[in-house]
């Protein structure tokens, strides 16, 4: 895995995502990198963060492939074109859609991993894949389209 | 409109969900109700929900899409066996998919309004269509497929 996380080359105008901005105190700053051609990112949910007790939140879960998602769109972005992540011009995506698959309920009390691919770039789009492991059981599973942000944005 | 939401009936043990637990601090604390045949919730996203600066960060959409229709289901569910809701025995849904499209930048600087129908009940499974508003503007579209929380749970 690389040293800096795929959101830490994010430009610092768009870093505030609840999701995934390194600017955002309250957010969750999940942090994604390539393990060979997977993405991923850990995470330990919050105490709060429950559906029913023992449980955690179906909409932190999808708030996480979300991210995971958007940030894994960028980095293949850059790859593609071969660059490395950060250099200019800067990539990044937003959802265009999200589904997600609970296929378990996912216990709270242990780190979560989330393991990416993409599954497709067709012109602009990017589409990612994403499961969630709760002690290497997966128990969500999600995918998200992602499209480059306006350049007004960045 | 009746006077409690959806979430006041739901039974204390399962009401701590980070999205709609009336018992989660912490949480989202969403309200939902009838409006005739859709079901309406309002709710006015924290300066830290953002996405972009002045936009709503797109988990906290598929957040507020997912609660909304559980609560929707539950609802739905009590309307279809003709008895008020909270009365025994408890009827409460859990989310099998989400599915969000996004339809353009939601802006943070005001209420937003999620609409919701039932657009299917097939044997215990509860198809819920969301659509968010922000500024009477069509931001998101959402589906939930919900089923019953297993009684061992209630």
């Amino acid at each position: 895995m690389s040293e800096k996380a795929f959101q830490d080359h994010y430009p610092e105008n768009v870093s505030h995502c609840y999701g995934c901005g390194r600017l955002n105190p309250e957010g969750l700053q999940i942090k994604t990198f390539w393990d060979g051609e997977e993405s991923v990112t850990r995470y330990r949910p919050r105490d709060c963060h429950t559906a029913i007790p023992g449980y955690v939140y179906g909409g932190l879960l999808a708030s996480l492939i979300d991210c995971h998602g958007t940030g894994t769109a960028a980095a293949a972005g850059y790859r593609a074109e071969g660059r490395e992540m950060g250099s200019e011009p800067s990539l990044r995506f937003v959802t265009a859609s999200l589904h997600v698959d609970y296929l378990k309920p996912t216990p709270i009390d242990g780190e979560l991993e989330l393991r990416g691919r993409v599954k497709a770039i067709e012109g602009r789009r990017v589409t990612v894949e994403t499961t969630v492991y709760a002690g290497g059981v997966a128990t969500a599973r999600g995918q998200v389209v992602a499209v480059p942000m306006p350049k007004s944005f960045l």
